[in-house]
């Protein structure tokens, strides 16, 4: 095999605009369409990979002279992906110092837009790769330790419908506004698809009432593992209350309080063991995390870590320092959900079920959709990342994102979505409660 | 490309005996000959990956069953063979709690032991497999970031000959048993292989005569970087004295004083950073060593750390925790010289000079030697590890293993030969100084 087949000729860069449901959290609610960018890197041999990323505009002004940048590179060159991305300018602009809306992740930086932008790439060069070579992404990464990966529920207050504006897609999972309708949507996630572990999205509401609705899916799933995260929206005090009230019924709770210091401040006077995929969100963050006993679990997120071998790379970081370590997930298409199936499948101390909020998303771009059986994600064994480019579906979404009535919506923003329901609605300032 | 033409068909295991010069360490003097075992891997498509590791009989005793235990499963199952390690019974005589006399490598373990068994087999796998696709090993890690890997003299005291006993093979490197023989021998690295940095094996003398040698390296290699390393023969005010005399000259001091507790308490009170591979070994070593400050450079190792892709992951840990990374090296051929240059060559933020015995190294197994070019070994971007197999000399090799005139040296031991020098000579217990 010669390693010009392997060279890139083309890379395309489709942003497209998927449904998204009225989801309900800390900072909002989702729009009715969400973007996403769906990256294709294509070689001198025809082969093509693809990849998914965040699609709002501060992603694209990285994405794009990153794909100019790519051409006659090879795609089996993935260390020198990050060495290229260093050298793609970011917009100072694009980076602000408040806790960034779209990704509840922290502080963006242009460090972490790089690495979610060669993420994707990174994503479609190994997709590319495992085609050429006939082997899937997985034994990519070293070969799959497990034949399925476990996912949760992820449950989400929401409500029936968007608010009135831009009309968005209909579903059928009504609301879920207190504890039944919370365990209401839990029965038909288990129904549906076969989970078995429950994580909330809290938050919303007062602690109180998110403390009934764990308490009623206890109720409905004894002995199940339960999850709650408000994303930062509790006080130290808020957050031990919640533990105390909680400790026996949660598998974990998942960054009760913002920043490291909060959380390690928590994490010292509870045994409830702490996830995060806000305070440790880079390698940067993870010395201050670790020594400080902050987090018990990391959530990755194959996105904000720049890879699936990155990926790897933060599981060995984790493994050595005795975290354990799980898969956060913010809204994704089928190609990530592929991506996070091959790499967690790598992963030898996988013991939490992962994050997806793949069940949620009605739309995608693939000719056919991945399917949760008994909770679980089987690992393909085929070529790449076993996954098919519907051109029709992404022509469709894309032509929705060049759409100047949808046009607000090319930037996610939940705060802009929540005051079409209450004009006064600004961000929360944290701690909320 | 089949999956079935990755299937491993064949596993051969050749213990050889290779000439070793009488270099002394603080634990004795090598002997005339020492143990390697060669590992070819054969698969279905009749490719063979070939992989080297320690050849003593604790690690044969090891690598039989795991080699019974290989055949039918891929070669790109890279990640299973830990699980298939740890299926692997270690007889538990093999592991002793005091430091393992030939690798100077901390206590013994049967994880190190199993560790040091699977980076052989990894590198025969990753060699197949890069024969199979047609791409290089270190492609398989990601592609490299340089063309070529510097390499640093690893200068030794030495005598001219073996002691009398088993006949050992001649070399013209002569004796160096002071200053003026370390400089001269200094001179004779740097002009054969083009070195630029210089580290001693230390520990045998006193470490005035020690501290004599560095400072004539010093005056006689202005600016370049030189290291010491007593393999942890000092106490703390010995280290302490060591460093601050040596300070304006060392990159870094090595294994001064034995332990990660000692370690720490040179560290805090010295400038001079200090490098180890001997209280860092294992992951599990990790934590107490970064988080008390103990170590700034890690010299990893993939025959310890369990292969290449674990010697990455090691990297990623140190880059974490902003621990300086590069490599020691223990008696090796050619094979692990191109595994050690492959890996490397994939580390972003290799910043120091590998270690590497090879230039000792009369007799190898291959049929064309790796060469030294500025004190650089290039790049091989040939499929798999780039190098071939004489199997004449593998022969010759393991026939010298075989002969039972020379079965007391298929296991090495420092001590046994330094008796032949001085008979009432006993592993020194250490701090010796």
């Amino acid at each position: 095999m010669s390693t010009a087949a392997h060279t890139i000729t083309d890379v395309r860069l489709t942003p497209v605009l998927v449904a998204d449901p009225p989801l309900l959290n800390t900072q909002g609610l989702h729009q009715p369409y969400t973007p996403r960018l769906i990256i294709e890197v294509e070689t001198a041999d025809g082969t093509t990979g693809v990849g998914e990323t965040y699609g709002d505009a501060k992603y694209l002004d990285v994405a794009r002279p990153f794909a100019a940048a790519l051409a006659g590179r090879a795609i089996s060159d993935l260390n020198g992906l990050f060495t290229l991305a260093d050298s793609v300018a970011v917009d100072a602009a694009r980076v602000d110092t408040a806790v960034d809306v779209g990704g509840l992740r922290g502080v963006q930086t242009a460090d972490k837009l790089r690495l979610s932008v060669v993420s994707g790439f990174e994503v479609a060069c190994l997709d590319a790769l495992g085609k050429t070579l006939g082997l899937p992404v997985h034994a990519l990464l070293g070969g799959k330790v497990r034949d399925s990966v476990e996912y949760s529920a992820y449950l989400f207050y929401r409500h029936a419908e968007h608010p009135p504006g831009v009309a968005g897609e209909r579903d059928d999972w009504g609301a879920a506004l207190d504890p039944a309708g919370v365990v209401a949507q839990a029965r038909l996630f288990a129904q549906r698809y076969g989970f078995t572990s429950f994580k909330l999205k809290g938050g919303v509401f007062p602690p109180e009432q998110e403390i009934a609705a764990i308490r009623a899916l206890a109720a409905a799933f004894p002995g199940r593992p339960l999850r709650l995260d408000p994303n930062g929206a509790w006080s130290v005090e808020t957050s031990l209350k919640v533990a105390a009230e909680l400790g026996d019924v949660l598998e974990y709770l998942e960054d009760p309080a913002l920043g490291t210091p909060a959380m390690a401040e928590v994490a010292a006077r509870t045994e409830v063991p702490l996830a995060t995929n806000m305070c440790v969100t880079t390698f940067d963050e993870i010395p201050a995390a670790f020594t400080t006993g902050a987090v018990q679990v990391v959530l990755s997120d194959h996105h904000y870590w720049g890879g699936l071998r990155n990926t790897r790379e933060l599981a060995a970081v984790c493994r050595t320092f005795g975290i354990a370590i799980s898969m956060h997930s913010n809204t994704h298409l089928g190609i990530s959900l592929a991506a996070m199936t091959h790499v967690a499948a790598t992963v030898p101390d996988l013991r939490h079920a992962c994050d997806s909020h793949y069940p949620w998303q009605s739309e995608d771009v693939l000719t056919e959709r991945l399917r949760f059986e008994g909770g679980h994600v089987a690992v393909s064994d085929a070529p790449g990342l076993g996954v098919e480019l519907d051109r029709d579906r992404l022509d469709a979404l894309h032509r929705r994102w060049l759409d100047e009535d949808f046009a607000p919506l090319r930037e996610r923003d939940d705060a802009a979505a929540m005051r079409r329901l209450d004009p006064e609605w600004r961000t929360p300032l944290v701690p909320r409660w």
